[in-house]
């Protein structure tokens, strides 16, 4: 068959900052799938693409594109109305965990198509894989049977949704193009929009311990990923939130379901209560359901939440009431002076966590699932010398050094800070629809 | 092996418009010739290198690393000196043809180590091909042995030197980072270096049927070699030359044979007998001798070049004194009209004469030797009516539609103007070193 373009030709439309054609787009998203677009001609076009941009209709059509590489899912048979939300990922992000139950106890379906973690945030497969028994892949019936009966499901996304997505999200990832806001969009959107959803609210992270360091660049992000969804008819609104420090006092696999259900029982850090319940009440006010947060925290606080996680838990295979793992050795961090804890930094203490066992890093490295660190004291508190402000949680002890040495400049105790110095404020920032 | 660097962190130090280090170029290049790093980062690199440039020192190492990643040969055990040319490409440039015997007359070296034509620029190979019996392709020893000889040598470049760029150029011709200055001209530089010449004469082509369309870029392209074959310890000069129309009157392998041998024969035209006088006089003084631009008009006319000519031809098995290949099939393009021929483009004839099969698309594909443009009128001059202005030569008659689609625009007879209008001026437009 000849091809309606020439790679080659494409590659110097955006090399020369000029915007490339819907035909354009279609095509070499088209030919990158069937490998007619080779993999170093994707690369290149990806850097031309990173350093000149795609501006919104481009982006638009990227996105469809991608979609068209693949399946489309549809929720359209299920009695229930659908809603969705996508984080960017960060530290201690457990919240997909207390949110879909929380979500689903209305009434409303609560699809959660996740992956897993690779390189210093977690991922929430890997979360829930540390309760025993409990199983992340399903087939479409099973979702579905689950998401009629239940509401939520968490399960690993299907490999036909933007296939295209993958295979450039793989190339991106060895060629230094994966920081880029339209290619970040387009492949989180994508993905988002051809499982089906009718509503999708995303937890845009900035700080440290997020892909987006800045408020700007992720103010961007958030506004270019609403108007990819609004334009495809996604009911669609982003959350900026605040990870330049860990959410909650738990990172590591079981030990963010410990924290969950936590919060599931009425409890829990109270960063992660405010983010599940603004989370919940955006996903719930795009499903035309009216609840407010004063219920939402009502919901968590009588049981009916962890009556649905549960209930979730148990459609997947899992035993709710089963010992969650724990690691075989432990280390406190100690405070070295008296003062107060005026920096915990998001990045160093994921990156501690990565380096106990907690991630992985290649796609194929198994994961600890009692590995991770409980914190004890937050910023903003007092701390007198000798005092714990961490326990590190491993089975494997040689790794305690290299995990304390990433916490090194990221956690400070000054001697001469008043109480409540860098505290945290609300962990919601802005929102953006 | 560990590696020193991860083609990663290389990648997006370009990508950030940060300077490479040595380090990350000696080993960016080496591991990419070990196949380490993938051709997919190695576009990703390229696309950056592209976009974000390099600095004189960077262009300098990556050379170097490029000169090392194969073998370098040595004159040395020549008794005379040694001077090299290299042009850029352009239409009808035959120069080496008449140049080499003609330097190579006052008893200088001169080793051409060429390539063969793709697109419509020809290569210096292919039309010395279409002389019946003779063979590019000689071992060292055979090349030392003609260079000692008779002193002028044409032959194909071994696959040893500077194997990186072979690889690389491979790649930027499917990823579109061609036409970038620090790329060209460490390609370039990369194999005269290590080639070994003492002085280098770089014919640096400006106008429509060159790479580099703007005496602007021309210009920087020059001073950037220049730069690179000073440091390198090799006596560099550069001439910017016009190629906005076609070199002299003869288009296609075997007609630019025959036209060099009218130049060697002390006739030809004016702007090849021009260049090739030029170029033979910068050759000549970065070799210590002291020629005139009048003495060489006069070893043209005499027939001393003509003997070095025949003497280089019979070296490597060609009849000087055979019949050249003649297309089976000529067709005249004809004057629409009276007035004066304004323009005669040098892409447009180049793109006809491959298009009638002196050149190739695919490096595998052969050519024809008889085939080519042979030119009747030069712009300025009068014509009328029905007057052939040039004369279409092939094998393939059915190939001579496409030929004239692309001589449309690119061949001007204008009613109204003056007699001169569009005529040559100086062939050289400038001199830097």
């Amino acid at each position: 068959m000849a091809e309606k373009f020439d790679a080659v030709d494409v590659i110097r439309t955006k090399r020369d900052s000029e915007r490339l054609s819907d035909a354009q787009i279609d095509w070499v998203v088209d030919a990158y799938t069937r490998g007619v677009v080779a993999d170093e001609q994707m690369s290149a076009l990806a850097m031309a693409i990173f350093l000149n941009g795609m501006d919104r209709e481009e982006i638009a059509r990227w996105t469809h594109a991608m979609i068209a590489s693949g399946e489309r899912m549809s929720f359209a048979q299920l009695a229930r109305r659908t809603t969705d939300k996508h984080s960017t990922g960060g530290v201690g992000d457990k919240i997909t965990l207390p949110l879909a139950p929380l979500v689903a106890s209305y009434g409303v379906a609560v699809p959660q198509l996740s992956g897993r973690g690779l390189g210093h945030t977690g991922g929430t497969l890997d979360k829930l894989e540390a309760i025993p028994g409990w199983q992340a892949s399903l087939s479409n019936e099973k979702m579905m049977e689950i998401l009629d009966e239940v509401g939520a499901v968490v399960c690993a996304a299907g490999s036909g949704l933007a296939p295209a997505d993958k295979k450039l999200y793989a190339l991106r990832d060895i060629t230094s193009t994966v920081d880029c806001i339209p290619l970040i969009a387009s492949s989180i959107m994508s993905k988002k929009i051809a499982e089906g959803t009718g509503a999708l609210v995303l937890d845009v992270k900035v700080g440290s311990g997020a892909f987006m360091k800045t408020e700007e660049n992720a103010r961007e992000l958030a506004r270019t990923m609403v108007d990819l969804g609004t334009d495809a008819g996604v009911r669609t609104v982003a959350l900026l939130t605040d990870m330049s420090r860990p959410l909650g006092r738990k990172i590591g696999n079981a030990l963010e379901v410990a924290e969950s259900v936590e919060v599931l029982a009425g409890g829990g850090p109270k960063d992660v209560v405010d983010l599940t319940v603004a989370l919940a009440h955006e996903m719930l006010r795009l499903a035309d359901a009216r609840v407010t947060e004063d219920d939402l925290r009502a919901a968590l606080a009588d049981g009916r939440a962890m009556d649905t996680w549960r209930a979730m838990i148990r459609a997947q295979g899992g035993d709710p009431d089963a010992a969650l793992p724990s690691a075989a050795h432990t280390q406190d961090v100690l405070a070295e002076a008296d003062g107060v804890l005026t920096e915990l930094d998001a990045l160093s203490v994921g990156v501690a966590s990565w380096r106990l066992g907690a991630g992985r890093a290649r796609k194929e490295d198994p994961v600890q699932a009692g590995a991770g660190i409980e914190i004890h004291v937050e910023p903003g508190e007092k701390v007198v010398k000798g005092q714990p402000l961490m326990t590190l949680h491993t089975d494997t002890p040689e790794l305690f050094d290299r995990a304390l040495e990433s916490l090194q400049g990221g956690c400070t105790v000054d001697a001469d800070a008043a109480e409540g110095t860098g505290a945290r404020t609300d962990v919601v920032l802005d929102r953006i629809e």
